[in-house]
């Protein structure tokens, strides 16, 4: 018999090195199941945004970039896990998306399903920066899993020292989400 | 008879050398009233956040960053023209904001009244985008001036191939909209 | 051979008679192709939402509510068509919303594709309120179709006296977002 | 020597006789500094917005309604509590807003200052919600204050059965928000 295997390209929107969003991610990777092959992509090395970059594409595309959007493109869905700074989306990771969907008519995320996850110290656990990102990725024609929701707050009391996972109703929130995922990319 | 003048920094969402914003912020600049004085920043050399670099601060935390938050910590309000990305505000401009915002309790924009502008080539505007952008600035503690707004469609038919904006309409919102800020700073 | 049709609830967010909404979807109705059934349901007799209703369910639970909840529980997918009201959907098309996904665990959307659209006499063609409305659906766990987006500016030149849509641009667009709404409802 | 009584407008979002919004106003009222008078206002009796109920203004326009507006035009500044429905305002307390921003050229909110509060019982605090609301009221020209935020969850552990207000730190916070509310009326 043949099991389908399905690739899904993982990106955390903060770059600082012991990220909870990181670390959310790895748990999301080790809980995924057999179906499921998670890559998360590092997107510290994209440069800023510049629309003058486009003339003459390929010409002057960054190759990070095109990477980037080569793996999005070969993919079968997608997980962003974000943390909220000032009420939204970092910038860090909006720049990401804003090269991904680009040069126009060449959007890498459309039609791929996706799932919006958050971690943060705090108790809104990035729920209005998550709206942002989900109203965002529709326009980009993703399919947006609206549910399971998923605002992990408290983040201190839920990671061991190394950023490991510990919370087990986090852990069965992960299995539950990524569940929907897969059913997604099966479309 | 003595005349109060205040500094306005405005700040351009595009990187893009031609960019519409940046032109109308230069009509902006242009139609200021006696009483303001507008200054345009560069937000070009503005890094990637990353929060790491805020440890043991301020030894790492960039100096274009820190030289920017200067100049709006010392001003008596802000201008941003934003372009519409992916019906949001351009990853640039947030991860600015980002930076400026930083580190915690040291939040450049507190207090501070802000106009936002945006202007695109298709008809909504940049509506949806201001409008996120103006969430985070609520969230920044800036007094978020809701009316007049300013949605500038068409960009094409507005501006000459030098960039200088040539619609009498569009300039005597620009000069409405001034007066609005202006009567801001005075609180 | 057998074909297979579709039946979908349209709600329109404006109680006027003469609403441009209210036409955009006749005009959908009249360009649905044959394998969708379109129902244009009345929203005018829904009561204002109050969770004390919900006690002793379904004792107090409103017909007219059951009725619509019946309507859209037996449906293949849903049509919004929505004014703007300062920015954000009308509080009379968010009253429903309210009810048809109450009481806790009877949400009638849960599950359905979602087609937005919107038209209005101004330029920005309801955009903002969409995207609110957008992030409700996906919060109801709907699968809301990102693209086509369907913002229908300056309305008084796009239908006639009797509310007739007379504009083909407007038409073939109709036709295109119908097609990708055929398409989700057979997942 | 002369003091200067503010007058406040508060409106809860819940029209369910216990709702923690409600109870949260009764506190609110309670801990005003004597230069504030908090009038909590019913919206039980606002009916559905229809334009149609516009002409001939104000022949149609319905009593509740213009009582409502003369109410919030006669005061110094807004209070809105409210819950989070579906991840946004409920429709209730749209439908009010809508109301009382009509017809075109009369909205009742223009220039005042407002502050938005919420109770929830789940963690989100109606965070998502709240940021929907003040995009709302930034489009009305209202002087929307945007620190301190106030998100309380966890409700259930913050009101004694009677729906009186335990809780010592929210209490601080009322007085604080109230401080920054005050101080906006004065301009």
């Amino acid at each position: 018999m043949h099991k389908i295997h399905k690739n899904i390209i993982a990106i955390s929107g903060s770059l600082r090195a012991q990220s909870f969003n990181g670390s959310l991610l790895k748990a999301v990777k080790t809980l995924a199941p057999e179906s499921l092959t998670i890559e998360i992509v590092d997107i510290s090395n994209i440069p800023l945004y510049n629309q003058d970059l486009e003339k003459d594409f390929p010409a002057n595309f960054p190759k990070a970039v095109q990477d980037l959007k080569d793996k999005i493109m070969a993919s079968d869905g997608v997980i962003f896990a974000t943390p909220e700074y000032n009420r939204s989306v970092p910038g860090v990771l909006k720049n990401v998306i804003d090269w991904a969907s680009r040069p126009y008519g060449k959007n890498a995320f459309a039609g791929k399903p996706v799932l919006v996850l958050g971690v943060t110290v705090g108790q809104i656990g990035t729920a209005v920066a998550q709206y942002h990102l989900k109203q965002i990725l529709l326009c980009l024609d993703m399919h947006v899993i609206g549910q399971p929701e998923f605002y992990l707050g408290g983040a201190t009391s839920k990671f061991d020292a190394e950023g490991n996972l510990t919370d087990q109703s986090t852990k069965n929130h992960i299995v539950e989400a990524l569940e929907v995922l897969e059913r997604h990319t099966s479309h």
